[in-house]
C-alpha cells in the first residue's frame, strides 16, 4: 500500500490514502458537498434564506392514512422487490433474488429474503407439523412446534447464501446486470430457535451416527446431509426471523440454520434429521452444488461460504453525478466467521485502502463498509476485497476460474469490479 | 443473594441460582425436557419407533405456491399483529403497539412496529421533499432526498420506545392486559441515515443556537425543541429501516432518530430544524409528554428513556402447561447505553440470579435475556431487574409511583411482576 499523502483545504479535511481518491475512512467530512465545491444544484442542495419551509406540502393540508394492523413499505418503493429470472407466479424450481443494490444497512427485510424453492412454498398448518429425529438415535423423538417453543432458546443475526450466487460470473464476458441480480441471492437475518445439539442429545446421538440427513416438508422432499459435526456446533432449528415467526418462504413453521454453510444445506420447513454413517447423496448433492474440476472430476460437499465482498454504490444502473465526492458503499461476508478487513481500491487494484467497517461485525453476518471516494471524472475501476478471522480473502476473478472446469459457478468469491466511465455510468467488468 | 445450591441429576446438570427453581444461566440443558422428567404427551414430544415420518403430509403431495415479488407472514400468523386502543381504520391521533409477547429475538420486523400518529400517516412524494435547516446558521439549506442519499451513512440498530410507555402501570390496579399492550410502544430496528452533525456543520451553527425545533411534514405539523447537543452527538437524519427505505408509519422518507430519547422527539416525515436559543414550547412538550409531580408542578424536558425491562415468556394470556422446566425470556433495554446486567426473580423480589444476555449486546438497543426456570406448580411471583452501564436500574413500582402525582403515566421503569397461580394462569401483579 503506498505511504499517504496529506491533502488540507478550509472545510475538509481529506487525507487520500489509496490512489485515485480514496479518501481515509475516519475524514470527518463536514461541509461534505458544498464545501467540497459541488455545486448545490446539481447536488440537489437549496441554498435558501431563513423564511424556507413556509409553504407546506399538499400532504400536510389533509389528514394522513390511518392505522394499520400489517404495515406495507411505501407505494414510492414498489420498484423494490425481488428478482426474477423467470416470471413471478410460477411454481415448481427457481430463485428471486434480494435487490441489495436499492438497500442499506445489513439487515434483510423479510419480504426480501431471496428465495430457493424446488416445488413452491408449502402451506404448512403449523398445529400439525412435526419434526422428527430418528435413524442412529437411542429414542427416536417427534416434536411438535408447540414443543420446541419451551425449549431454550438462541437469537443470532447470520447471513444465508446461495451456493450458486455470483455464479453469472464464470461467465466469459462479464454479465451487464445489477449487483442485486449477480449477488442477491444472499439475505441477513436475526434468526432465533432451539440449539439442533440440545435436541441431538435428547434423542441420544449413537456413536456409529456421522451424518443427519436433514428431509423438507416441500412437494420435492428437500433433502441434504449434514455432516453432524455442524449439527452439534452451532446449527439451530430456527422459528423467528427478524423477531417474528419465519416467513413461509423461509421455511415456515421451522427451518435448519448451518451459519456460514451453502443455503441449499439451511433446509426450509424441516421435517426430518435422520442419523445415518453416511451421506444419503441426494440430488441436490451430487447432479447440483458440486464443483467441477478441469479433471472433469466433481467435488462434493464443499459447504462453506468464503470470504466475499460486494461493492453496491456505486453499482450497474446507477449514474455518477460528476465529479465529487461520493461514498463507496458495500456488504462483506464470511462463512468462515468475522471480516477483519475491507480494502477498496480505485485503480483496478494498484493500491487498496481499509475501509470503515460498520459496527457490530458480527460471524457470519454481514458487514457493511464504506469509504469516502472524490472521483476525478476520469475512467476508474473500483474493487473491494475481503479478509475473514481465519485468513480468508477473496482471489482475482482470473484465479478463481483457473481452479474449476469451464462454467461452474458455484462458490463463486472472487474479487468484483466495478467500472466507471467518463459519462458516469457504472459497468461489470472483468479487470 | 443467596448461595447457590447445586442439585445433579443424570442427564441435567441443575445448578440452582436463586430461590423457587431459577437454575443457572449456562445450566446446559441437555434432554431438557424428556430427561427432567416432563411427560412426553404434556410437552408434545412423542416417543416414535425409527418408521417416523414415513407418510408425508397432505402438504409434500401438491406442488406450492409460486414465487413472490414481497414476501408477507403466514397465513397461520394472522393474529400476530399491531395492536390497538381505537378501532384500525381510523386516522388522527392514536397508538398502535408492537405485539412483543408474540415475537421473539430483538428485531422489530417493519410491519409490526410501533405507531404514534398525531393525524395520521401522510403520503409524502419522495421527489418532492425536502429537509430545510435554518434559523441560527450561517446559510440556511434545502436538502432534496437525492442529496441526502451522496451523504456518508452509519447504520445502528436502536430502539425507539413513546414516552407513556407502560403507562398503564400507574394504574392503581393491575391492568389484566397482554405484555404487547402493556410495554408494546416500544419496537427495535436498525436504522440507517446521515448523521445530523454532518448537515448542521454544513450550514454552520451559530454560537448563539441551542435548541432545534424539529418539525414533521404531516398534517398535525408535529414539533419538538430538541438540544443541539444531542443533534451534535448521536442524532441521525434515518432514511433506512431494517435495510429497506424506512416505512411509511416511521417517517418515510426520512425522520429524525435520537438514540435513546423518548420516541416522540424522533420526529418522522422530518421537514424542517430550525435552529434557535430557546426551545419553542411546541403542544407535545406542554400539554403531553411532561411529568406532573406531586407538588402539582410539571416537569418538562424529561428526555431519557431510563433502564427498563419486561419479562414476555411467560406472560399475560399464556398458560403454563403444569410442573416443569420453563424458558424465562424477555427484553431489557435503557436509553443511557448498554444494558449491563438483568436479574430475574421467582419469589416476588426476595432473591435475584443473573439472567442470560443475548450477544451483541448494543447501546440504546434491545438486549433478549432468558433463564431456564423450574416450576414446581406453586404460585410465584416472577420480576426481572435491569441495570444499563451508567449504573441506571429499575426501582420497584411502588417507589416509582411514589415520585409523581397520581396517574402520572409518562417514563415508566418500574420493576413489573407476573404472578403465575396453580392453574397455571399468568397474571399482572403489584408486588
Amino acid at each position: 500500500m503506498r505511504k499517504p499523502e496529506k491533502l488540507e483545504s478550509a472545510n475538509l479535511r481529506e487525507e487520500i490514502v489509496a490512489a485515485n481518491g480514496l479518501i481515509h475512512r475516519r475524514a470527518l467530512l463536514r461541509g461534505a458537498l458544498l464545501s467540497a465545491g459541488i455545486a448545490a444544484a446539481s447536488a440537489g442542495i437549496a441554498r435558501a434564506d431563513d423564511g424556507v419551509g413556509a409553504d407546506a406540502p399538499d400532504w400536510m393540508k389533509t389528514p394522513g392514512r390511518p392505522f394499520s394492523a400489517y404495515g406495507t413499505p411505501s407505494k414510492w418503493q414498489e420498484k423494490v422487490q425481488r428478482i426474477f429470472t423467470i416470471a413471478p407466479g410460477r411454481a415448481g424450481t427457481g430463485v428471486s433474488r434480494t435487490p441489495l443494490h436499492l438497500l442499506e444497512g445489513t439487515i434483510t427485510p423479510g419480504g426480501l429474503h431471496f428465495e430457493r424453492h424446488h416445488n413452491g412454498v408449502p402451506d404448512i398448518d403449523p398445529a400439525r407439523h412435526e419434526l422428527f429425529i430418528h435413524g442412529m438415535v437411542k429414542q427416536p423423538l417427534a416434536y411438535s412446534l408447540e414443543a420446541l417453543m419451551r425449549y431454550p432458546m438462541e437469537t443470532h443475526i447470520h447471513f444465508v447464501e446461495c451456493a450458486g450466487n455470483s455464479g453469472a460470473f464464470s461467465s466469459p464476458q462479464p454479465p451487464q446486470i445489477t449487483a442485486g441480480e449477480l449477488n442477491g441471492l444472499l439475505s441477513c437475518s436475526e434468526w432465533t430457535g432451539v440449539k439442533l445439539s440440545t435436541l441431538l442429545a435428547e434423542a441420544g446421538v449413537n456413536k456409529e451416527a456421522k451424518w443427519a440427513i436433514a428431509e423438507g416438508a416441500d412437494a420435492a422432499a428437500m433433502s441434504r446431509s449434514i455432516p453432524l459435526e455442524k449439527c452439534m456446533d452451532d446449527a439451530m432449528v430456527a422459528l423467528y426471523q427478524n423477531g417474528e415467526a419465519i416467513r413461509p418462504e423461509q421455511g415456515f413453521p421451522m427451518r435448519l440454520l448451518l451459519p456460514g454453510f451453502e443455503g441449499n444445506m439451511n433446509v426450509k420447513w424441516l421435517r426430518r434429521l435422520n442419523l445415518t454413517d453416511a451421506p444419503v447423496n441426494a440430488r441436490d448433492e451430487t447432479s447440483h452444488y458440486t464443483e467441477l474440476m478441469p479433471s472433469g472430476k466433481a467435488r462434493q460437499f464443499m459447504f462453506l461460504q468464503g470470504a466475499k465482498s460486494a461493492i453496491l454504490k456505486p453499482s450497474f444502473g446507477m449514474t455518477m453525478k460528476g465529479p465529487g465526492l461520493y461514498e463507496v458503499s458495500g456488504l462483506a461476508w464470511s462463512g468462515a466467521g468475522r471480516i477483519s478487513k475491507v480494502e477498496v481500491s480505485a485503480d483496478g487494484g494498484q493500491t487498496w485502502a481499509p475501509a470503515a467497517m460498520n459496527d457490530p461485525i458480527l460471524p457470519k453476518a454481514l458487514t457493511r463498509f464504506r469509504l469516502p471516494w472524490r472521483w476525478d471524472g476520469r475512467p476508474s475501476t473500483l474493487m473491494s476485497r475481503a479478509t475473514d478471522e481465519t485468513g480468508g480473502t477473496q482471489p482475482t476473478r482470473a484465479s478463481w476460474i483457473a481452479l474449476y472446469a469451464p462454467g461452474q459457478g458455484y462458490h463463486f468469491n472472487g474479487i468484483q469490479t466495478w467500472g466507471i466511465e467518463v459519462d458516469g455510468t457504472v459497468k461489470n467488468v472483468y479487470a
